[in-house]
């Protein structure tokens, strides 16, 4: 009786295992990804300050190219920055990482932008960058950019940046707040 | 008897979960996904009204940098959209979604292009972001672009966007077909 | 006695079985990927010979913004390029592909790049793209750019593009040797 129960479990179990290998070689993947449980996560302050022409010491940033009068919001006017990310809201603190690419205003009825950057992390307890590109829309208290890809330390890594503007004062200086998530990590 | 075969399975049983297991965590992954079946599809038109100067209203893109003077197709002219996605060919259609990011012409011998954007939906039924990137081949009659990321009900998400040329009209109007194909949901 | 033991290792096997499908579904995904395994790999060179004005039929890269006067290391100038990328160090060598797309100088300090393009195949063997983006961080011996995504041959893929400078001859030509190295294929 016995040895009877044990053949049929270990049936079941073969084909259960069948289930599972054809699974994993099926077609498009459908996956549970708990949002709440990224595998990583820390946050860090994106600080940019607008180069005015005569300020090279405490620039971060510049803009490339001018707005194109496509309405009153800056629509097409493209920046491109090295600025540097800290712990805490000060920019004077130590940076972390340098946040390096280009961001530009997108929309014609209000500000909106796009951004493409790299996080640059070079200490010594940490080396590698993060790829992050993705709209920033500016009209909601928080917005989500993706993390595309990681090398070094983040080797291979994907998530999810989410903003949230810190402070912004007229054209010279603004702060985001951004909240680093990894969902793959290797 | 019985019972040995039971046995013999049962070790069958481990040794291919041993298998499975040391594939799970194998080096770089070749796994096999079927390209006729995206786990999420769908077809938007993308309309790219140019701005002329005088017409704000209907404009939906503006340009940023001039063309170069490398060979005559514009080489290097930058624009920056914000333009509609409808269901249909129709441009006054309820847009479903925005298309906000930047295209520039980049051959010296024919027109071709290279996009990055990301894909706004905000309904009351659909709300997320895709992350676009790619060539635009424009001599191919479909091309392949990359989504490399999602957020919200797109969160994570992974795959192919393909382009078609609708419509061409001048430097003022063109549209773009282009069907949404994602491989990795969550 | 023997029964027993196929019994009791039957259990064992679906324990166990049950644990790998817990892992399958769970939340935020801790990967092994072996770095020195990718599962495909080359080394390409990529030949960038920048338009000087009256060289139409070399030049294979042209500046679209200038230099912002933000220290002096060209910050903000930005090139859209259709460069060549060949097997060997020659620029008159097949080209095995192309590279479209774009880099800009962002550092005020020193000589720094940013690069977001596509690595287009068209010959008979191999057909389709690569998309890379990431911080071209000069003053490093070598650097990694994130590939992130793929199509055709490429379908899916993504990795790392490891470059390393070949040679710099002022401003009018740079090569970059780029080990591209996929651990996605699908």
């Amino acid at each position: 009786m016995r040895n009877l129960v044990a053949h049929k479990s270990c049936f079941l179990v073969l084909l259960l295992l069948l289930l599972l290998f054809t699974s994993q070689f099926s077609s498009a993947t459908k996956k549970t990804l708990n949002r709440d449980q990224p595998c990583k996560r820390f946050v860090l302050y994106f600080h940019d300050i607008l180069f005015g022409g005569n300020d090279v010491a405490n620039a971060t940033s510049a803009a490339v190219a001018n707005e194109t009068g496509l309405g009153n919001f800056k629509f097409g006017k493209l920046f491109v920055f090295d600025d540097p990310m800290t712990k805490d809201k000060n920019y004077l603190s130590p940076a972390v990482a340098r946040a390096q690419g280009f961001y530009f205003y997108d929309m014609k009825s209000d500000y909106n932008a796009w951004f493409a950057y790299t996080l640059v992390f070079n200490s010594t307890k940490l080396k590698g960058t993060l790829n992050i590109m993705g709209a920033d829309i500016m009209a909601a208290q928080t917005r989500d950019l993706s993390i595309v890809g990681g090398t070094g330390d983040f080797f291979m890594a994907r998530g999810i940046a989410t903003f949230m503007t810190d402070t912004f004062q007229g054209a010279k200086y603004f702060r985001v707040k951004m909240d680093i998530k990894l969902y793959e990590c290797y």
